[in-house]
């Protein structure tokens, strides 16, 4: 799990329980109905809306997103610009040798496709078409947390009518009034949390994170069509560099300046 | 119906009777009158917005969307790979003795413009138009249940405000009062529950099921085009392969190493 | 009126009607004052939004949009695909005698182009241009109902906010409160009607309409073009039917195996 | 300033005054300090938001917006037509005794870059960047009253707020409570009614009035590449009439039918 | 810091203070445990929703928005027109000479590819691409501002949230209620100020820069590339020209003709 998700929940759960623990009744915010109510018609609804395998996708999706060992795009950069020198010296077929030591699969795949000769308009389709047909696939996890983050609030709202209409429809003891508003109150604040602590922060990170993963993508075709057509290294160097950030370029320059030994800079 | 569907309603009844009984009061949830002014009102907003014909439609094809038999992308693939194998040894003609066979419609009309010698530009045009078109009915579809997403509710607030002036206006015997507003807000639940349990989700679905059926339909263009031009049935495999998600493409590898027999491997 | 128009406001007023004396209390629905500030008050935002001009445009527009004959694109299929049997029999110059009995105004233009031997691409950016001018005139109709749709609901809550600061500076007589909060609810409840009863609805069937407009348009241009190149017809009719939903298509089939005669089939 | 804002400002105040005699109290709507809050507020994210060009510029913008002389599109024509004419005839040197006559800048400055015999491309490619330059400019000014319209209501809210905090924390006189929630909700008021009669409106008009302005526009860059073009001034007056709604083509038909004089028909 | 931002948020917070002292109680307002759980879980939901790199780099990209020397888009048109008189003059070689006096790194970078000999379209495509990259990551930060706009009113609703249910659970001291209630809606408020003063007021300003940023850049493009063409000075003025408001051309022209020497007019 990346380092910001986790800051972020630690921060989030101890300004909740600071919130519950200062009005000195912190047990007034548990209900397991109120819970289910909440949680499962939200999952309901979401269920609903897209298929079992979508959830079985998610599922393999989720962990690999978060857990995955990011790729750096100056070492990204360095391998392509090794590469592309390679196959001026000593032709595309030299590339073949370079393959087991590539560990990104994408790339791994282009790079056959050039050995084995294949045309720039049908790699680049082909490529794009994986591209496109993988933001497809990550479009649908996204789209079942924003789902998700607004199911949770409906429910939420849902089950707080629930405890309203059945409060008001028998209010003999007027002393329980108040604690069963408070309890109706507790699905909407369930809602919320659900909603702003999980569902929109990790659709918005799994946005980012199909963004990023894209745009690296993109470099590779940039980078490997470059190659295949004998393009001067230094001038593929200086397009790929056009995707960093002013920063990111400054330290790439550092990076290539600290002569960093060539096993090193294999792309990771 | 697909089981997605059934297990989240299930899920999504169980956690509202909970919460009714949970209160104790059961009988409060129900009101005739309520459930006609906001699932009567909602359903006449969308009936001024949309024409009988757009109705009839869309009983035409909800059931046809919920029932469907899931169409298989790998059968798919292996189909056109094989008459492919088939057109490359036989010729385009011999593509002819395979149409009884396939039950998919579009494929089986794009294949009789292929035999018919049709020049592909103008199959790709053709065939385009009617996705397009069939986008565009399945998406007024799609906004029928929109509107009614976004009316039910509306209609729920209308009737619990019809409720609270009648209530405001004659306070006459205060005991009343909390069944009073008990009974106001149920119009509100009410469209809440419509909209979160039915419309939203049924929305979404038929909006993921119609972006399916395209992805294969556009898979059936790229095969059929593919075929036509005489391509290298590994080729059009490999591009057509990019439409599957790493998992599904596992499977499919699997699938073909299983060495299933020919007959089983008709597209279904 | 088309016939959903009228059955979903006899629907949506049948259900307001329930909820009115359902509650014994019809009367407390009324008020000219409230009615004034929501109306009077959405109407002026509208206004000041938009020109007299389109307010007249508007005024011309909807009698038509409402009143307008369907198009039966069955017949407008089966009359191009005649007018083209015609032009390849007799030369594009034939098409003239036909022009008197064609009631559409953008086909019986085209035509004209035609028989005028102006150049192909002029006739698709003269009709594509006014197809746009027309989609850019409608768009405006349905901006003024959505602005609508938007300043009722807002307005009501004014009026209503209007009604509480009263209300409240002034709390002499406690048995007038629940009266006057009653009143002070009622621009709601109007505004609220008065948005989804009226204007979301017309605003969402103005949107159908044109597409629905727009789309017999292309048809038009699709076959007129096709007329002018001398393209089988048969070919012609096939794409033409990509238009039509799958039931439409039998439907058509069925029309033309009828072997209705030449002249009840005459577009109208 | 046009009619329909007049129309429109004297109906909405017509209306809210209405409201606010009906209750008795006119006093309870003015409050300094709640009108501060909401307006200054509101202002002040705006101010925030944008730079003090943008708002100078937008002094400049809006006075032109509301008083300008609507360009009429009937005479644009007429007068594009008499150009070509006399172009045709003349030569296209013939059209600089006519700059002097012409009052709308963008067209001077068009027939100039014609005069000078600068390349049709050119002369497309550098009037359609003022046009999407001009439009960028409206656009700031839109935005400005959009982030208004969004930020008045937010800061009467925010009022309310701190009035509802205020009344809350010292209820010492409960016959005041009243009296201050009334004062509470004055901003709530303040707000909607700056949002709802002046800046959603005012966002639209320019919105009209700037689309309308680059119809105009592009009617131009037409016009002048025809008559650069030596097209067939008919041809030219066919295209350039399907800019017009039916209605205004029977205006236009009418006109040029009257044989109004030459010199009554310059472009105004 | 830009002088509107700081009117503005001299205006909002005298606004603020206003209305806190009008009530007379503006200790009710200030609350720690409010404060973090608003400003604290809006925080932590951003937080989980971006990495800590993009937080690092807003971190960086801010103060060089809010301070940066506003480019002279006047002074930019007239550099350019002198370059591209020199190099008509002197060859493309001389702009060498001049690229130490030039301080803007883009324009700089690009006369580098010019002078270096690169071909047109590869200077178009890599300045665009580093266009496109810089307006992502502008973007990036704009959707943070944005993300805590949405996240600090619904924190501020959930610490409501938590406060009401607090407060209706042990309703033991009803003189307490009062205070318990304005304690609670302080979280509201500070989520309504943090969001509107602050985080959407920056994220419509980092858009308007942003977008003023890639303009100027635009015309450096469309300058260099005129440059390199040999094209006219006078019609690469006329063309830049375009980019300015009708204001903004009167002063461009005044600077002009003031014969500001040359020394004065180096881009800054």
């Amino acid at each position: 799990m990346d380092l910001a998700t986790l800051i972020g929940l630690i921060i989030g759960i101890a300004c909740i329980l600071w919130g519950m623990y200062d009005g000195g009744n912190p047990s007034a915010f548990w209900s397991l109905s109120s819970l289910a109510v909440t949680f499962g018609g939200g999952l309901a609804s979401t269920i609903i809306a897209f298929t079992l395998d979508d959830f079985r996708n998610l599922l393999k999706v989720l962990p690999k997103l978060f857990k995955r060992k990011e790729q750096s795009p100056y070492k990204l950069i360095q391998l392509l610009v090794e590469l592309s020198q390679k196959a001026r010296r000593e032709g595309l077929l030299a590339l073949e040798s370079n393959q087991e030591e590539i560990e990104d699969e994408y790339l791994k795949k282009a790079l056959e496709l050039v050995v084995d000769g294949v045309e720039p308009e049908i790699i680049r389709d082909s490529m794009q078409l994986e591209l496109d047909n993988m933001s497809i696939r990550h479009g649908k996890c996204i789209s079942i947390f924003k789902t998700l983050a607004a199911e949770f609030p409906a429910w939420g709202m849902i089950g707080t009518l629930l405890g309203l209409i059945n409060l008001l429809r028998s209010m003999d003891d007027p002393s329980q009034i108040g604690a069963a508003m408070s309890l109706a109150l507790v699905t909407t604040f369930y809602g919320s949390i659900l909603a702003n602590m999980i569902c929109v922060p990790v659709a918005t990170k799994l946005q980012e994170l199909s963004t990023e993963e894209i745009r690296i993508k993109e470099m590779i075709i940039e980078g490997v069509l470059s190659i295949q057509a004998g393009e001067n290294p230094r001038i593929m160097e200086h397009r790929l560099k056009t995707f960093l950030s002013p920063e990111q370029r400054e330290d790439y320059e550092r990076m290539i300046a600290g002569g960093s030994s060539f096993q090193a800079n294999r792309l990771q």
